[in-house]
């Protein structure tokens, strides 16, 4: 049994935060809302991100200093946003150097900064080496209802990685472990990009064909860019790839499929933010890739096109006739020269 | 514009003969039933199999002898059990050697043999290395609405497949060649194991997380299998893997989800296919892969635990529990043996 400190009482922090409870844990879920804590613990609820009765041993807390007093592991839970001013907090917090495992699928704009190395950068006492990523495909509601779920974690101190898989493993929540830091925490930020694109074939109107055409090759553009940025291609096959691509852009309870499809309406951006009335992470991660995707020289049809749309104001369907009429060529060319399958020359 | 015979007028071989009546060929689609190559003619439908107005200028016959008179390409679309049979007549029909294109997904059980080497066994003037595969994500009752498709052809001989490419491809059905005919097969028959395992994972009530992380794990253990009869695993990523998988295991028009699900929900076997009324591919080919990884020591443990499903009586709920609670291991340990990513050491 460990005292952990969960930080954000959304859907993903309740269902992970649920997971942990399950496993016999004095789990301590903190949200800077009191109202919400309060709600927590008299009525073991979370109405707003999670319909389910949480375990009674999940204990709410909206006092930072409280929630992480001697816990030996820290989930950080929050969004990419807000990552920087929590850590700020903890760094001052925090002496007794817990792991840190973290749960948030991120990209930072501009500098493409991964989750990890944004939280390494404000606490003194981690690299990013020493830092913990949980991903993987994982709609919340199914994991808050014990529904067969596996994820990924990934450290580069593979003890840390370890520490966290036993923490989070039991029965219906299964934890796979990986070496790829870098690809695991690319695989879950980039992908919400393709969801994006899912959204608006959808809304487009297009079917089944279309969509899986443009998931399939849009996986091929997100590992050409996660192997430039230093992430094992193999890891884009797996969960936080094919599997987490799959769960995000097939439901309608993905944020970015939705937002997408109200493009692929033909709603306007700032409308479709206005009405989401959060953030959308592919849209800011659609901007960073394309951006370094053009200065780098690397070949991203799909995520260009998207940029138009969002950026440029161009229709989505001349977009997606765009990419369909593109030169005819040998389809996996672009994947090939970078995974090798014959070293023999 | 050709003269091309399409023999099957199921839905996708009359999806495919829309697309190339549509680019302007004379198109001759054989059906052995007089009355539905009557119904074409007359009323220019096919309606049990596609629901679309079909072009008038493509005609139907019954005799397979006025289909494929001066032809320059045969597209065989009949079901696998059907391919010998047809290829028996072609043989003693056919001496100008059209090229010969087939959109057949499926492989004979016992000796995995792929459709193009039995095509080429019962034709004299044939070797397997001329037939083309055409195949990928596609339903065909999109297809007939001309929504957005791509699909993937192969040969060995790469003229015939550039010409199989230039019969079929226009603005809304791309059509991308690749050099790996085996992967191209392999990996259309082969997914249907997968879209199996989805439809008993749905059947069960599971729910996203628990079918995403079976397609993604299923991925690799066909990309396995795959390999080791001489398939490209990077075939497996693209259109006709990753792409064909996400089709048939996410939709509910698939034969072969539909037959897992009711697998799922408790039906036996022999009533599923009784319902079903025709022929599950999936099954057959579940049979054959599991015997053969077993006798090639594959790992194939999804694979397996269906085998059990459908030919031990194993309960579908003991058999996703037993594949959930598998040892603790890296993610992509299976996948990175044979796909190199670095060639120093």
């Amino acid at each position: 049994m460990q005292k952990i400190a969960v930080l954000g009482a959304g859907s993903w922090g309740t269902a992970l935060s649920i997971v942990l409870a399950d496993n016999g844990h004095d789990v301590r879920l903190w949200t800077h809302r009191s109202e919400q804590a309060k709600e927590i613990n008299t009525f073991h609820t979370n109405e707003t991100y999670l319909q389910v009765q949480l375990p009674m041993k999940l204990k709410a807390y909206d006092k930072l200093e409280e929630a992480v007093e001697d816990v030996s592991a820290i989930v950080i839970v929050v969004p990419t946003k807000a990552v920087d001013d929590v850590c700020r907090k903890l760094n001052s917090l925090v002496h007794h150097q817990p792991v840190i495992i973290h749960a948030t699928k991120g990209i930072e704009p501009e500098s493409l900064k991964r989750v990890s190395q944004l939280i390494s950068e404000e606490m003194d006492a981690y690299s990013y080496e020493d830092i913990v990523v949980l991903s993987g495909p994982s709609h919340a509601e199914e994991v808050g209802k014990r529904q067969p779920t596996t994820v990924t974690v990934s450290s580069m101190n593979e003890e840390n990685a370890a520490f966290a898989q036993d923490l989070f493993i039991n029965e219906s929540f299964r934890v796979y472990t990986s070496t790829d830091m870098v690809g695991i925490e690319l695989g879950g930020a980039l992908k919400n990009i393709i969801a994006l694109g899912a959204g608006i074939s959808d809304g487009l109107g297009y079917g089944d064909n279309a969509k899986s055409a443009l998931i399939t090759r849009g996986l091929a553009e997100i590992t050409r860019l996660g192997a430039s940025l230093g992430a094992n291609p193999i890891t884009f096959l797996g969960l936080p790839g094919v599997g987490d691509l799959i769960v995000t852009c097939t439901s309608t309870h993905s944020r970015n499929w939705r937002a997408g499809n109200m493009l692929g309406q033909g709603w306007k951006l700032d409308d479709v933010l206005e009405q989401m009335g959060m953030a959308v992470e592919g849209v800011r991660t659609t901007k960073a890739a394309s951006q370094f995707a053009h200065q780098q020289q690397i070949e991203m049809p799909i995520t260009n096109g998207l940029y138009q749309v969002l950026f440029e104001d161009k229709a989505p369907g001349d977009v997606v006739d765009q990419l369909m009429n593109r030169h005819k060529r040998e389809e996996m060319d672009d994947l090939s020269g970078f995974i090798r399958t014959d070293c023999s020359d």
